[in-house]
């Protein structure tokens, strides 16, 4: 099965230009995020995994070619897409490290038609799984003690979109996933409760709660606030005594005000000796309603987090490029307004805790003290290592928000951390910069 | 392949205990918008095309059964997942038509497991589908004569997400996308132009320019904002006097102010003669931007519109809910606060130009002169009509739109169209409200 066609229509374009005039040098690519949202003091790389497979399989099937045959390409061209692969080198940011404006998250360098083809599926799975990685990383940084759990399935933009935030919230710390298929790919704990229609589907609340303990393995999760939530609370803590039912045992609190209600939950559930049983809560959460919970030291020992963790409400997407650093060993940039790009292959260089990042060319040697963040991840077109882990990916993330200046973390108005830019760096891109101006002004 | 463990674990929880008490009677859920976002005055219905898929083909593979009796579901109910299909009645809005806060977009009846199982997926796909057609639809009724095209797939959440913009701005009117497997799967015009990078591999723009006019099929647009856009606009030129370039040939600005920058390049193409050359913009283009333009008459022929679109920035999702109004004959509801729900299976009418649609219960008959908006797709598990075609769904959005308010068709603060309760469902509402609050005070 081919997924080449999986891209726009300007990169077959330009592709079969290059091909037909033997243009195959090598060109360098670098994908990075010119500026951080709002209320983003950084970001956390993701979606590499998926690059890095589709890239592995990149190819035109029949059908894909035929396709283009009758769109009007040359039969020559034709045929070198028949054969083409994706044989280039790949050095990136590996997944769950946090990045910042500018610096690469990744860059390819290969010839340049199959450099220029895999540009669409690149810049579409890392903007989209960085933005909600990000997300997921400031619910989890809001939220203290209280444990999260992904609940976005239902309003993620398809399906594969909903695996992607099941992946990236696991990297973020989430404890769970209610997306099945998620759970089994990726290993991850899956999570669930009992919707409103399974109450109302017997005739009274406690016939309902009873059956679902009797017949549901796993965690008992009772949903209270189908009819009236305190009462469902009673009503929840009755059958959890007539049942005798232990281990994790709690109620889910979906609408009403819940910081309120959950005092008065924790409260009616002491009351009664039941100050194990947990309380969880759902709807319509983001950050900055678990960041009042926990603020205010509102009684919940876990959330599910959906719509605004799914689509990243705030900042669904991010201001990302791909762009022509090089091509056959000479730099090169670009002027436009307000998208002018660095020339060159680069590297960033941190230190932990976080000082100024310096962004550097490729191969001079870094600062003292300070680590590269862009590793080799694939040459001639096959992978370095086997396929990261979400452990991995996790733990890298934990270090670098460990790291991060407390005013980078808050939600809002955040000091982002500074990007230097290296002595060389700074005389290339001047170097360069004259070079372009001579040859257009000639 | 299995595809039913795309959904959340409580589908499968609940399911399961359906199955074990032999709750085999018919449910009927309703999915609707609860509120409209922000700034829309109207919806516009998609989705049910892949929801129609999923169903028919909804099933449990062997890897998914083992996958599930390793999670602890019980063995009987193990066997009964592994003959389940999809077997319900489906009600549905055709793709394309306009719709409003709780007016249902779908309504399922099925065996109570089955109708459960299969929410996620179908929210998932009617949400997001439903967000995107609908911004979609505000840039096409803002642009006035310009042709629109999807440029969205680089930043969209994932390629199935992308497949999804393409089709649905082809529903709302662009004439095509740069998303090349959406061109082949939907039929759809493939549209594209050239990136800085190509600019960027030759030596000058010039040559850059001529390479691409001589060796890439149809029309050719050639993108002036690399070094300096105005200059770059007179190299296109000199390009396309010297080549003898002729049908359809446009320039592409990408950057700096657009309207400005359309106006100069207009002059510039008028002065030599190439008053047919097309000007295309692009670069963060939303409704906003466009009704600018066509507002003050910028001299603009087409437009790309790609990450707001993509992902409708303003309002990346819908606040859908997916409710049990009937379950064995018997209409049900639920009280929780703000999320109240009205029983029993509905129709929707409406009469054109708009009138107040006339939410009711489904046999009742329609006001005189209304239409009904809720048709059977699917009965029996089987599709009743082959599936629907995106110039369907086109012509039913132009019909609808045309009989819209204008105040309900502006960018800001619409005035929404309203939605009366027929008599017959109110008193059913007030009937079964009546009884569930008996049952739970009893």
């Amino acid at each position: 099965m081919g997924n080449a066609l999986i891209t726009d229509l300007y990169e077959l374009k330009m592709a079969s230009s290059y091909l037909q005039r033997g243009m195959v040098g090598p060109a360098t690519f670098s994908l990075f995020v010119r500026r951080l949202p709002t209320n983003r003091g950084f970001l956390v790389a993701a979606g590499l995994e998926d690059c890095l497979r589709y890239l592995e399989s990149f190819a035109f099937s029949t059908e894909d070619l035929d396709w283009l045959e009758n769109a009007g390409f040359p039969v020559d061209v034709i045929e070198r897409f028949s054969a083409l692969r994706f044989t280039g080198d790949v050095h990136a940011v590996p997944e769950g490290r946090v990045v910042l404006a500018n610096e690469p998250l990744l860059e390819v360098t290969a010839p340049i038609a199959e450099a220029q083809l895999v540009e669409t599926y690149l810049l579409n799975q890392v903007t989209f799984q960085t933005a909600l990685a990000t997300k997921a990383t400031r619910c989890r940084l809001a939220a203290g003690d209280i444990e999260l759990v992904d609940f976005a399935l239902r309003r993620t933009h398809g399906t594969e979109a909903g695996m992607a935030v099941a992946r990236v919230s696991a990297i973020a710390g989430f404890v769970g996933s209610s997306n099945v298929e998620a759970a089994r790919r990726f290993g991850l704990q899956a999570a669930g409760t009992m919707a409103h229609s399974y109450i109302e589907a017997f005739p009274t609340e406690a016939e309902a709660f009873r059956a679902f303990a009797e017949d549901v393995p796993g965690p008992i999760t009772f949903l209270v606030d189908t009819y009236d939530t305190l009462e469902g609370v009673k009503t929840a803590a009755a059958v959890i005594r007539d049942l005798g039912l232990t281990g994790s045992v709690g109620v889910r609190l979906d609408s009403g005000n819940l910081a309120q209600l959950a005092r008065e939950t924790r409260r009616l559930l002491d009351d009664v000796d039941l100050s194990e049983v947990r309380i969880f809560v759902s709807g319509g959460l983001d950050e900055y309603d678990l960041e009042r919970f926990r603020v205010n030291h509102v009684p919940i020992d876990a959330a599910g987090v959906g719509t605004r963790l799914g689509v990243s409400t705030d900042a669904p997407s991010l201001d990302s490029a791909y762009k022509l650093v090089a091509f056959e060993e000479r730099p090169v940039l670009k002027l436009s307004v307000a998208k002018a790009t660095l020339p060159g292959a680069k590297q960033v260089w941190r230190r932990l805790p976080f000082d100024e990042d310096v962004l550097a060319t490729r191969n001079e040697p870094g600062p003292t003290g300070f680590e590269p963040l862009l590793v080799p991840v694939m040459r001639g077109g096959c992978r370095v290592e086997p396929p990261d882990t979400i452990e991995a990916a996790r733990l890298r993330l934990t270090r670098d928000l460990d790291g991060l200046p407390p005013a980078a973390r808050v939600l809002r108005a955040p000091t982002v951390p500074g990007v230097a830019v290296s002595e060389r760096l700074r005389l290339l891109t001047d170097y360069v910069t004259a070079g372009v101006r001579n040859v257009n002004d000639g």
